[in-house]
C-alpha cells in the first residue's frame, strides 16, 4: 500500500463492471455478456477512476483486462451512447470524448502492465481498448474492428491514430482506420497487433498466467519498462538515453538488482521484491 | 464547391499530366508511357499546384495517382530533371527540391484520401509519390526503387526517411534506402508497404472501386482519419488524444453520424453526405 | 584524413577490442571469447571513445561490428559489471550508464553506416549494440535476448525503449523488453528486426561485403541518407521535408552525383569519390 494515500476513499464496489485483485494481479472484467460487453458511459467512468485508484494504491503489479461471453468488447452502445451523444451539446460531447481518451491515457501511464485478453469481437472502443494495452493475448476467434468510420466518425478515437501506426506501421493502419474493416487474428498476428496468439478459448488463462508471471517477477522493472516505452515515444533519441540512464541508475539501487546478483552467484532462484 | 475561393482562377488544363474527375474520385494520370512516366519539372509543378487547386476547391474526396503503360513512374527524368539540375547554381537547386518536397507534404495533407495503383517499376521519386499516398495498391509487376544513393543522392528524398521507417520500421527502413534495391511485390507486402496486393493487371481497378468506395461513404469522417493518422506522427500521446476528444465531438455534431443512427435504428443502410 | 584534426592524439592501440582498418572499412572485433565476449567498463569506454575519433577522422566509410568465437556478445559482465555497480554510489551509476548510452548515440550519429554481423547470443547491452547498428546481418544461429529485466534491471538500457518500437513496432518491443525473452533469427526476422538472414556461419562474411560495397560506392550519400533516417525519427514531416532539400541540395553539387550523369551518359560504371 502507498504512504501517499489523500483523503480520498476507496470505492467499495465497481458497479459498471468486474474487478477480482488477488495477490498483485487485478482482472477488470467486462461483464454484460448478453450486449457483448458494450461499453456505456458508466463503465468509460469506472475504468477512469479504477486505474487512477489502482495506479495511486500500488496494490497491483500487473492488470488483465478481459470480457464476459460470446466476446471481448464491441465498443460503445448504439443505443446507450450513439443514441445519447445525439442529445448533447457541444461541451458534453467534448467531456465524453475526453473521457474516452483518459481512459487510454491512464492504460499507457498506469505504473503496471495491462494485458488485454481477446476472444470473438473487440469493435470500436473495445479494439482501442485493446490496442492500449500493453499486451494483446488472442484466440483465434479475435477480431479487431476499428470501425469508427462506419458510424460517420474519425478512425483516430481515443488515441488510435496515435497508437496503430506504431504498432502495425503507417500503412496497415491507414487502410484498417480509414476502412474499418474487420482484422481477424491471423491478420493482426501478421500486422504484429498480436503479442501471443493463443489455441481456442484460452486467451483469459494465458493472459492470466502472464499476469502472475509479471506481477511475481521484479515488477517496478517492469513498471519502469513500460514507463520508458511509453515516455520514449515522444522523446528524441538523446532526452531518451538520458532517461535510461538516470532509470538505471535507480534501479541498480534497488533491492532486485542486488537480489539477482546474489541468487547468480549463490546459483539459486532469485526472489523479486518489486522495488 | 467551398465558398471560400479567392480571386485565383481554376487551372483549365493541365499539361503534365492527365486529370479525369468523377463524382467526387479524381484519378491523375502520369502520362508519358514510352518514358515509363518519368517526371519531369513541369510534372512536378503540375502535381504541386493541382493538390493545391482540390484542396481548396473541396470537388474530390478520394483522388488515385496512376501511370499509363508499362510502369507507375521512374522518376526524374535522366536528362531533363538530373542533367537540368548540373548545371543549376544553390538557390535554383534549393528550390528544386523544395518544390518536389511540397508534393509529398500536399499527398499528406490534403483533405482526402490518395491511392496510388501501382504496376511495374515505382522508382526515385515515384516511388516515393507511392510511399506518400493513403493507399498503395499494387500489382505483382510492382517493384518499389528507392535508388537515390545509385545516383550519388541521399535516399532521404521528398521525405523518404521520414515516411519509410514509419511504414516498413526503421531497420527496413534503413537497408531500402542505404542500398537503393529494387523492393519487389511479395516483400513489399512482407515488410507493411502495400495496403492491397491485386491480381496482375488489376491495380487500376482495384484503385479505382477503393476510391469510389471511400468518395460515397462518410467522407469528412475519411478526411479527418487522414488528418489525425499524418498529424498525430508528430504529435505526443496526451496531446494527440486532445485532438482525437476535439475532433470526435466535432464530427458527433455531423449530418453523417445521426444519418448513421438514424439508418441503424430504421434497419436501413445510411445516405452519407460527406458532413 | 579531416582537416579538423585537433590536438588529441591519435589512439595507438585499442586494448579492450580488436580494430582493423582496410581501405575505408574498419572491422572492430569484441574479442573475449571464452567470455562470449561479455562487455567490461574498459569495452565500452573503447567502443564510445573509439566511435569518436573514427568520427572526426573521416577515414572510414563502412564499419562492422562483431564478435569473436562461439557469440556475438552476451552484454556486460556478470562479475566485472554487475558485481562492481552494486558498490556505485549514484554519481558513479550514472557515470556509467550515461557511457553505455553514449556508445548507442555514436552508433547512431557516426558519419558512417555500421553493421553488425551477428552469430550465437546478442544479449543485455549486445543485443543493443546489434540494435543500434544500421544493419544486422545475422546467421541461423543468432538469438537476441533483451533481458534487462531478467537482472531486476529496466529494459530501457540504453535506448533499447527508443529503438526497438521503431524498429519491431510498440507491440512486439512492449513483449521483448518487457519479458526478456530470447528472439531467434527466424522471429527476428518475421518482425523486422535483420537486415539480412545468412548462411550459417557466414555472417562475418556477408557484413564484410555489405561494408565493401558501402565504403565503395557514394559514401557521402550513404552518411547523408543514414543521418537522416536518425534525424527524421525526431522531427515532424514538415522540418524532414525541408531537411532533405537543404541535404539534396547540398549533394546535387557534389562529385559523385556528376559522376554519376557522366557515367550514365558515357554508358560505363561510375567511380565514386564518396564526395
Amino acid at each position: 500500500m502507498s504512504p501517499f494515500a489523500s483523503s480520498a476513499a476507496r470505492t467499495g464496489t465497481w458497479r459498471h463492471l468486474r474487478l477480482e485483485i488477488r495477490d498483485g494481479v487485478a482482472t477488470v472484467t467486462l461483464d454484460r455478456p448478453g450486449k457483448l460487453n458494450a461499453l456505456t458511459f458508466g463503465a468509460y467512468a469506472d475504468l477512469r477512476d479504477l486505474l487512477a485508484e489502482l495506479s495511486r494504491e500500488r496494490l497491483v503489479r500487473a492488470l488483465v483486462l478481459a470480457g464476459e461471453g460470446p466476446g471481448f468488447c464491441s465498443g460503445g452502445d448504439v443505443d446507450e451512447i450513439i443514441g445519447a451523444t445525439l442529445a448533447m451539446d457541444t461541451a458534453q460531447l467534448l467531456d465524453f470524448n475526453r473521457m474516452t481518451g483518459q481512459v487510454v491515457r491512464a492504460l499507457r501511464e498506469c505504473p503496471f502492465p495491462v494485458i488485454a485478453a481477446v476472444h470473438g469481437v473487440a469493435a470500436g472502443a473495445g479494439a482501442v481498448l485493446a490496442l492500449a494495452a500493453d499486451f494483446r493475448v488472442a484466440d483465434p476467434t479475435a477480431r479487431f474492428a476499428f470501425l469508427f468510420t462506419r458510424v460517420g466518425l474519425s478512425g483516430g478515437d481515443m488515441g488510435a491514430a496515435y497508437l496503430l501506426p506504431r504498432v502495425v506501421g503507417l500503412g496497415h493502419a491507414t487502410r484498417i482506420l480509414l476502412l474499418g474493416e474487420p482484422v481477424r487474428a491471423a491478420e493482426a498476428e501478421r500486422v504484429g497487433l498480436l503479442s501471443e496468439l493463443t489455441a481456442e478459448g484460452e486467451a483469459d488463462e494465458r493472459a492470466a498466467a502472464l499476469a502472475r508471471r509479471l506481477a511475481d517477477g521484479p515488477a517496478l522493472a517492469h513498471a519502469q519498462t513500460k514507463a520508458l516505452l511509453t515516455a520514449e515515444l515522444d522523446m528524441p533519441l538523446g532526452a531518451a538515453v538520458e532517461l535510461d540512464a538516470a532509470t538505471q541508475a535507480l534501479l541498480m539501487n534497488g533491492a532486485d538488482y542486488a537480489e539477482f546478483h546474489a541468487a547468480f552467484t549463490g546459483k539459486r532462484p532469485p526472489v523479486w521484491q518489486g522495488r
